[in-house]
C-alpha cells in the first residue's frame, strides 16, 4: 500500500492548459474520425467547446487506400464534451 | 508547471450560447449518422433539448456510393444530451 | 465573447415535459436500433424509465434490403437512461 | 412554453422498482448482446448490480441464420451499471 | 404507482462486496474483448481499479472460427472504471 | 447479506498511484485500438491528462495479418479522460 499525498490538487488541473488557447486556432481530435479546427471562444469543466469559424476534417480511406480529407465549414457550434478525444494547444 | 488563473469561470460557458437560438430552427448532429432539424424549445446544463416540429435526417451511402438522406417526422421530442455531437447555432 | 444572461434556469427543462406523459403510451428510440413502446409510470432526471406493458421493436434490413421490425413482450422494465436516444411524446 | 410542475419528484423512481425484486431471479439485458440471470442481492442509484448464481447469456448467430445461445456460469459478479439496457422484473 | 420504502439504502451497495477481494487474484471482465488478471490493491466507488502483476487476455476467434486467447503482460496499471462490464470476485 | 465495513476510504484510491508517475513518461492505452505516450504533466480525477512530447501510437492490421504500428507526433494534448482504458505506470 502506498502513502497518500494529497498534493496533485496543487498542480494545474489537465483543463486549465486550455485557458492559453482562448482566442486562438485549435486542432481538435474527435470520436468517429473527425477533427474540428476553429478559434475557441470558450470551454467548461466537461470540456464542452464553443468554436467559432469551425471546419470540419472527416478522415477517411479511398478505393486505393489512401488516406482522404473531407472538410465542412460549420460556421459557430458548441460541441459535446463527451465527443472529444484530445485537445492540441495552440503554440505560444 | 504553468501559473493558475481562475478566470476562465467569468468566461461565456459553451452552453451560455445557446441562449440565442431558442425558438429558433437549430441544425443539431447526433451520433449514429443522424440529424435533428426543428426548433429549440428547451434545453438543460446536460445538453438535453426539447425540439418541436422536428424532423430527422439519415444519412446514407446508396449502392453506387452517393450520400443519399432520408427524412423521417417525429413531432416533439426530448433528446438525451450524451447523444449530441454538436448544435450548429441559428444565424442571428 | 457574449453578455450572460442567466434566465435559461426560467425555462421548463427538456424533462419536465415527460410529466405529460406519465400514465400515458410513448415511443422511446434507444441505441442499437430498437424502439419500446410502453405505458410510462416513472421517470427521474437521468432519463431512467420505469414502464409496463412494454413492447420492444427491433429493426433490421432482411436479404432483399428491406426494413423489417421484429416485436417482443417484455412486460414491466427499468430502462437506464444512457440508452435513450429520444422519447417521443405522446399526443395530447 | 409549458408551466413547471415539480410534482415529479413525489413519484416512485423507477429504480425504486427495483426493490421488490432483491433476492429473487431478475433478467438483465446488457450491452453487445449479453443476458445476466441471477439473484438480486444489493443494486444501487447508477443500477450498479451485485448477483450471486449469475449465468451469462451470449447471443448469437450461426451460419444458418439461427440465433443461438451460449451459456457461462459466473457465481457472484460486480455489475457495472452502464452495461444495463434495462432490468426485467421478477414476476410477483 | 407504488409505496416507497428507503430501506435499500440500508443494503450493501454492490461495491461493498469488492472490499473482501482487496490483496487477492481477481478477474475482470472489460470492454472490447479483453479480460484483466490480477492482484486488487485498490478500488473506489467509480470502479477505477489499481492492479498489480496484471495481464491482459485478448479473446478472438481464428480463421477455423476456434476461440483463442492472447496473453499480455502489464504489470502496475490504473484502469478506469468505465471500461469494466463485470468483476468476478475472488473465490473465499 | 454482507456486514458494511467502511475502511475502503482508508486504502489509496486507485487514481492517487498516478502521482508517482508525474514528470515521467507514461503510456497510456486509448479506446480506438490508440497508445499515447508522453510526458504526464497533470491529471485529475476524471483521468483528464495533459501530456508533453506526446506520440500517438496506432495499431492496426496490414493485409497479411501482421500487427504494424504507425506513429504521430502530437507535442502538447488535454487528453479527456473518458477515452482512457488504463495507465500504464512508470517503472521506479
Amino acid at each position: 500500500m502506498v502513502e497518500r499525498r494529497q498534493n496533485y490538487r496543487q498542480q494545474a488541473r489537465p483543463i486549465d492548459y486550455l485557458k492559453h488557447s482562448v482566442n486562438k486556432i485549435i486542432l481538435i481530435k474527435v470520436k468517429r474520425n473527425r477533427l474540428f479546427r476553429g478559434k475557441l471562444e470558450g470551454f467548461d469543466e466537461h470540456l464542452n467547446l464553443y468554436l467559432e469559424g469551425t471546419s470540419q476534417i472527416f478522415e477517411y480511406q479511398d478505393e486505393e487506400g489512401n488516406i482522404r480529407e473531407e472538410h465542412e465549414n460549420l460556421g459557430s457550434i458548441v460541441v459535446r464534451g463527451d465527443n472529444v478525444i484530445f485537445v492540441n494547444l495552440a503554440n505560444e
